[in-house]
């Protein structure tokens, strides 16, 4: 038994999609998550600035005694997670890695889709967690950078014109590449899955890597007998820009209202706030 | 005669349009133009995280000996500029100022349309600076958060039909509510503006505030007799993200390839690079 929180982090509200899946998987977990929302969104950035950013994620995060921590973000789980990962002394957990797992078990033609931001796509993170498992994988890549602004403004309804057509445009190649199982590379994506599903077709299986990552935690947790069997956990969020709006977002990608409290930090300059 | 150069800044690459408009205007002018890219973009940002990024932009400019700052971001330039002017010795431009004039002055109906990011539309500092000048004036504002990923995605042409489907979505209420002078509130709706003009009708004006800054520099600096008569200024261009990608971008903003020197530079940590 460890009654320690985990700790979870995304560059912004998106991750709070993995949240609601942990809370779903593991009730009993106190979680403290962190948005970077001063500098969202990380999906165009460099690697160099995503693993810089990611270290300040981390560290902010391990001012807490936590027993891991869990990217919740797409975007840095594909650019260096691993080598930044054996930093630290308790377990990192990216959402790519479980993703990956669950793709490669569940393909039956083996070829795979995957959308997500630029930087996920560029990365070669998935290629190479797939092949290794499953050599013979076909992997069709594609980056949808309207899919992250477009939730953002609420256009998750799939009748949504502009939703729609954006959708079509960017599934068009996976759908001719007659992929079977397509990977939802963001966190923000889970939002849209239904739209995602209908262009598709019901014969595509769709993977939450933020669904499958609590899986993973769970079982990881039970083996090294670390879980913490509370009824309900605390949850506990930190947002880099204005806590205000946080409320609406958040209940958005939680699909709940929030409860627990919100607080702003910064994580530039040790003598800020 | 004043041969320091001229300080431009912006949350990332769209800047450059106001950069093209000084090089257009000034041609004799040096420009230094920083590109947050590190931390962009600002419009969804709280106005107190707006402000500390712009303080940290102008500080970085201030290292090298410049006459003059511009910012040529709309989300600083709507978000409280006015009060962090002040605390420095050199004029600080921004180019909501002189776009607010322009609509005063070249309005009929006294109906002036504004489009922005949210937090320029959430700002009354539009409101404020035209009424000003023109107290009758009736403002109709709307946010339009897709147009730059749109742009940003590369979507300019006129018959893409979601910049389409988005544009008429986003410009039906301004339509309807016929204004006739249409303030283009981002630095990267210039690039979208032969779109929005075929929505808006041939009658109604659009108000580029980089240009109309441009041109408030010109006056200002002939009065202040603080021009560079060189032949050909030199420009330098620092980002805080990787400086790889800034050709390709720039010179969709800039409508020209890049000349110049390119830096990647760090504005949070002194320590840092």
């Amino acid at each position: 038994m460890d009654t320690r929180p985990i700790g979870v982090f995304d560059s912004g509200l998106g991750g709070l999609t993995c949240v609601k899946k942990l809370m779903d998987v593991l009730p009993g977990e106190d979680i403290i998550y962190l948005g970077d929302t001063g500098r969202v969104p990380y999906g165009g950035r460099s690697r160099e600035t995503i693993l810089k950013y990611a270290r300040q994620d981390i560290a902010f995060l391990r001012r807490f005694d936590i027993k891991a921590v869990v990217a919740a973000c797409g975007t840095v789980s594909t650019n260096g997670l691993e080598e930044i990962a054996g930093d630290y002394d308790i377990p990192v957990f990216g959402v790519a890695d479980a993703a990956a797992a669950a793709a490669a078990r569940l393909t039956k033609s083996g070829r795979v889709g995957l959308i997500g931001t630029k930087a996920s796509i560029r990365s070669d993170a998935y290629d190479r967690k797939i092949l290794a498992l499953r050599p013979d994988t076909v992997i069709v890549k594609r980056a949808c950078p309207l899919f992250v602004p477009l939730v953002e403004e609420g256009r998750i309804d799939p009748h949504d014109p502009v939703l729609r057509l954006v959708a079509e445009q960017y599934l068009a190649e996976l759908r001719d590449a007659r992929v079977d199982t397509l990977i939802l590379g963001c966190t923000h994506y889970p939002l849209i899955a239904r739209t995602v599903g209908e262009i598709m077709g019901p014969e595509v299986r769709l993977i939450d890597p933020g669904a499958e990552t609590a899986q993973r935690l769970k079982t990881e947790l039970a083996r090294l007998d670390a879980g913490n069997p509370a009824r309900r956990g605390q949850r506990r969020y930190y947002v880099t820009d204005s806590a205000e709006d946080f409320g609406r977002a958040a209940s958005l990608f939680l699909e709940a209202h929030v409860e627990g409290d919100v607080k702003r930090v910064s994580l530039e300059e040790k003598t800020d706030e």
